[in-house]
């Protein structure tokens, strides 16, 4: 039977609304992918009464129980020690982990303070996780038939010591290794996917297959269950083709993280450059593009062209495509496409103009009309777009990803 | 004795961590604000089972219970139809939301299935909570001394319903007035902020102080309780000018959103304009004061001169300041504001360069040093900083905080 999971965060910083419980939301996704069943998510401050009341329910209804956060060195972290309380196990030092507190300090020359220590005290018997990204470590240990794993609450901390610690634990636990593949989907919403798909969804179970929304987005995340990884493979490989048969005009990636990923490596393959010229996206798309490491390779620059002066003298648009069809319009789009291509000496240039919101602009034209263009080689292209009155950020959010899968497209279609 | 609360989120996406849970972050914080404690976060999947259980357990615990999600009209929408069971109460239709609804999908020309008519449904004699942003109704009632409240799952609808709908209803249920002002601080850590203020916190009640961190800044929020608003702001008044005269050197803004909001109101009210040169920030700049409503009126534009040919054949800095002193420096930040300032004509500019990371760059300039130079009327100041080996994010984020907060700085001196 599949495992059951409850994950238990601790940090009165949560309930003060400070930070939202993002580690819960990471965990579960990975959770997803070893086939395990989370039940619930729980809250508590630092309080170990309210914690220790946490535990006690959760070990009746699950039998993974996750925590996070309540590691540190300071008053209100009391996470190990009440869960030994619970579990009936003694919290002890482990003197290895106090001698790498120590050396961490010392590399670091900075004073340790004795309260550090406590850190290096967990439940005995239990297997250690080790925290790169900080000081406290976490751990994990099995009591009649339950699992409890602590891991820190910071988010970097918490999921770089799930990846090296808690999921090879967790995969040690299942029978069998689990694969999944993520097909990345732009330009078809959840449940068009899964009506074309309904199916072949329903007529299998391993692999299986599910599709997710994530914001503009979606995704279907492909999954084996075999007694080797190669195994798994050789089950996953037929599926995923058959997805494709189906879906695959809209898939712009197996395992990819994001659209601006997938363009920027498009690009480098091909020794290719790339620049940009905003207006209603003031800027979204190049910081997009940018957040991908080793995207200077590829990106030279882009322009911010807010207003229909920068368009004229930076961009070299034309002040009579201005005045006579107005910034929001196809011409205008092509025009700043061409303009910053040549202002850049980039391959390829990308160009936005569109109404953001909250307000039509000055001609009437409604929130969410965006012309996107796109300056090659071979050519220019334009589409006008109508991603209705959502919010601000969503316009802006669609804009950009519309652009970067016609690049995507573009690029693909050149092999 | 103040009032003590769980928030209950329904739904199975949260479990699957295909979005975390943001409305538990604001509720908090705007429960924090009206002195509801919050002790607990609970979220339990689509299922009525394991949701009867969350309630049964929490109305014995606390005296408001907060529902979100669920209300919707599909076949997995069942918030409505468990807390009846739970709470003895009829599940009944509201004729004049069913009108409501008719009403809405005639509007925008819509046919409505009948299943839309669910959401009529809402516990007999409740306080009803208008949605203004989707079609799902939330409501109030108490039963036993516990109060329960219902809200729509989608964040917008949320946040919206609970300012207009839940948060009168929650204000009524405490004697007097609870008002709060928040200071935004740029500059400072929390723990410094809390050090500095230690003994006033400690001798305050009502109001009270209390420092909060969120991402790279920190904020003070001041409370105050009393027979009315008035009253409130009576005792406040002197409490903020108190705080102030301690930290006032780094609040950028009372009850403020951020900022870029503080800039650009800064230069609306002053008929100045902006414009930006960026590197390592690759756009993020712009795109955060033209993330601001309105920014169109004060921000001309900029320029994502990611590579030194963009930096020198469209900003204008020289290519002898390049090749002396690399990208990466004083004089280049400084032809940089100076080279988009000239190229859009704005009275203001500012500029970014720097290494982002994940790597040293070529001249061997540690990940986190950045220049940011900002040229104004009356000369150009340019300033140093070394934001250490965080994330290319964290460092990104840092870099366009520290220069909307030196553009702050110059325009609130020129008063």
């Amino acid at each position: 039977m599949a495992h059951r999971a409850e994950l238990i965060a601790v940090g009165t910083e949560l309930l003060l609304g400070s930070i939202a419980n993002t580690d819960a939301q990471l965990l579960s996704e990975h959770l997803a992918e070893l086939g395990i069943n989370v039940l619930y998510h729980t809250v508590v401050g630092d309080n170990p009464a309210r914690l220790r009341e946490a535990l006690e329910l959760a070990r009746t209804r699950v039998d993974v129980i996750i925590t996070t956060g309540g590691l540190g060195p300071t008053y209100d972290d009391l996470t190990k020690q009440t869960i030994c309380e619970v579990f009936g196990r003694k919290n002890v030092l482990h003197p290895e982990l106090a001698q790498w507190l120590r050396e961490l300090f010392a590399a670091r020359k900075r004073p340790m303070a004795e309260s550090n220590l406590q850190q290096a005290y967990l439940p005995e018997n239990c297997t250690i996780f080790h925290n790169h990204n900080g000081t406290a470590p976490g751990c994990a240990f099995c009591e009649d038939g339950v699992h409890v794993l602590m891991l820190p609450g910071p988010p970097r901390e918490c999921e770089r010591m799930y990846r090296t610690g808690a999921e090879p634990y967790l995969r040690a636990l299942s029978e069998g290794v689990i694969v999944s593949h993520t097909l990345r989907i732009y330009g078809k919403g959840e449940s068009d996917v899964e009506s074309m798909l309904r199916e072949k969804i329903a007529a299998m179970s391993n692999p299986s297959v599910a599709p997710y929304a994530k914001s503009d987005e979606c995704f279907l995340r492909v999954t084996a269950k075999a007694e080797s990884a190669e195994a798994a493979e050789a089950l996953l490989a037929p599926v995923v083709e058959d997805v494709l048969g189906v879906v695959g005009e809209w898939v712009y990636g197996v395992d990819v993280k994001d659209l601006e990923s997938v363009c920027v490596a498009a690009l480098k393959a091909r020794g290719a450059t790339l620049s940009a010229a905003e207006s209603l996206t003031g800027g979204l798309l190049a910081k997009r593009v940018t957040d991908v490491p080793g995207a200077s390779a590829v990106f030279l620059g882009g322009v911010v062209s807010y207003t229909n002066g920068i368009k004229n003298r930076v961009l070299n648009v034309p002040q009579s495509l201005l005045d006579e069809y107005g910034a929001v319009s196809e011409p205008v789009a092509r025009a700043m496409a061409e303009g910053v291509r040549a202002l850049c000496g980039s391959d390829y240039a990308l160009s936005l103009t569109g109404v953001a919101g909250p307000d039509s602009d000055e001609r009437g034209n409604e929130v969410g009309l965006v012309y996107i263009a796109l300056a090659a080689p071979d050519g220019t292209q334009c589409r006008r777009c109508t991603f209705g009155k959502r919010s601000r950020d969503h316009v802006r959010m669609q804009a950009v990803n519309t652009a970067l899968d016609l690049l995507r497209r573009k690029l693909a279609a050149q092999d």
